[in-house]
């Protein structure tokens, strides 16, 4: 059996964080294969840390852990889950990290974290990830059921999703969530939203972005939108940052309209 | 046997440093098992290095061995270390990087790396870290005693641990040492120094902090102190950054007094 | 038998791709070894690239599946590439990332990937390296013959390799390739060009570089030129930045004198 345990935080590369609770991890469950998603989820930035989470899981393979903290109120009365989703399962602060896991699998079992015999110990009320969540994905990679680690709960924090609006002339309007390390932006706007459309026309920041299948479609150096690699819309500049080019960032609006 | 080798370098992630050596360990011994613990330590800050390990190794599983690489005498006469402290093996330059494990554990067994049969070949004078350390952690993980890597030590170097002063006041004037990827603001003071007090106060830049358990025991935004996650007085602000806010970074003094 | 998958890319640690990716990879082949070799290959620099897998791959044991993904024209009609070179096997996008290793191993097998039956599924045109590279590595991992990814190529691209010329003076004009962490510079002249010789004078930006073995041949904060860690000559300061020092960085011009 392979025990893949795939770990999201905002520790970053710099301090200790990350080792601690991988160490946590592995004294529970040595034989757990530890995989880094990303660590550079800006710090506190909840919903940045659900929308990565988001675009990174369901690539994986069935059995998978993922545990994930962005964390501002450790210590806090902010209970901490495990949740059963699909065939995955996740362990971490119940603060909204698992918004969209949520969102997509109604039939999740969550689980609220109480069973401190899981835990390392002292616990720190300022290091959950190395104290709590880290043992318990431990244990549950060694297939400690869920019911073991707390009892079931109905209400898991939920984040609002940032939606786009209709607008009365019937176009969208999205909000960049995102700017990548490329600068490319993604937007509030799914991809469904203009699937088998005749043309879809992009507005941002005053300009008028050609819409094309991928970025190789323009000239480097000219802006372009697209369905990006997590279905949702983007725009992008074909070798260059749409973020510095058209002088946008996260919040941004988004104008798009869809001619079927 | 799980055999987990876990790194921490100034390598970076942008340079094929920490690459290489991963694949001279891999090399060497197969089967182990890598963890990144950090790769973004200051370029060749040894200090930064030893406190970063220190914070991390404890929580690991019995046998594992840490191969720690901050070297900025690399090529030089500084000698090179393996040594066996608690449960854990370490490798690395002989510059200070251990001296906090090895204050931690009189009892450890301290062999200088000698013997070139362990080595990759050649040897570049200036990456130890690919040649030297990386292939002794990974015949460490193949079980090879440490009396083959070379002789017993009995003078490793020891930084000098930066100690909080004892005010004639009664107070302590400890200071920063290091800056998070928060802006939270490690000091020197352990927290043992304060266990069981009636009351803490802090001052740092001229302010007074409250003394609490946890981040969210204050409102977002506000300062506050309390023993941190790896058992120092730690100032912080609540889903902030201390240094920023504070404007103090490494090195700045904070006083404390404490109340029996 | 040990699966190794190592992964170089440019996708960052803040975004999910290297997760993503990760994620497909698993998926076809759970038993795989991640190895992470680096993320942080400047955006779309394809040469980079090209020189840090370069100096990275040759430590890796045999078998070893390297997947790199830096990929400005993914969707495009670039082909993608799978590839064996001596004991090791390659995937990526076929734009000059793995011209080193081929000028290297001249009997390398190159195979264009065409078998979309080892893909994932849809394939999104602007992510291969989650929904093709990573699939196909996965395969290869699990012992999947080249042959069965696409038929063989006899063009793969190769990146203009840059040459230092030689001027009438006898001397050498390389140029700096890299900046790496710390600031050192790495130039285009192969070690190969001072082997034995009696005296080398290294200028750069108006100053001459004395010539040593490892850095702490000079005082802290002095600059030395010698063979660097991955054979090419390379300009430091010791315990310092020589990009900072001198002013200079990539593309820079530097003069080398060798005396036989």
């Amino acid at each position: 059996v392979v025990r893949i345990v795939a770990l999201l935080t905002d520790f970053g590369a710099v301090d200790p964080y990350v080792g601690a609770m991988k160490g946590a991890i592995l004294s529970v469950c040595p034989e757990a294969t530890l995989v880094d998603l990303a660590h550079e989820v800006p710090p506190h930035d909840v919903l940045a840390g659900a929308l990565t989470l988001d675009a990174a899981y369901p690539t994986f393979p069935a059995g998978t852990v993922f545990v994930a903290v962005v964390d501002p109120g450790v210590g806090s009365s902010r209970r901490g889950l495990a949740l059963q989703a699909g065939q995955y399962l996740f362990v971490g602060p119940d603060n909204g990290l698992f918004s969209f896991v949520l969102r997509e699998h109604s039939e999740a079992r969550v689980h609220g974290i109480e069973n401190a015999r899981l835990f390392r110990s002292p616990i720190s009320p300022v290091f959950h990830g190395r104290d709590v969540f880290g043992p318990v994905a431990g244990h549950l990679a060694q297939a400690v059921p869920l019911e073991e680690v707390g009892p079931k709960i109905e209400d898991p924090v939920l984040l609002e999703a940032p939606e786009p609006r209709r607008l009365a002339t019937g176009e969208w309007e999205a909000a960049v969530l995102h700017v990548d390390r490329f600068g490319n932006l993604t937007t509030s706007l799914s991809g469904r939203a203009v699937e088998g459309a005749r043309a879809v026309e992009v507005a941002v920041g005053g300009a008028t972005i050609p819409w094309v299948r991928t970025y190789s479609d323009v000239r480097p150096g000219s802006p372009c939108a697209l369905v990006g690699s997590s279905g949702r819309l983007e725009v992008a500049v074909r070798e260059g940052s749409a973020a510095a080019r058209l002088g946008i960032g996260k919040g941004s609006p988004v104008r798009v309209r869809v001619v079927w």
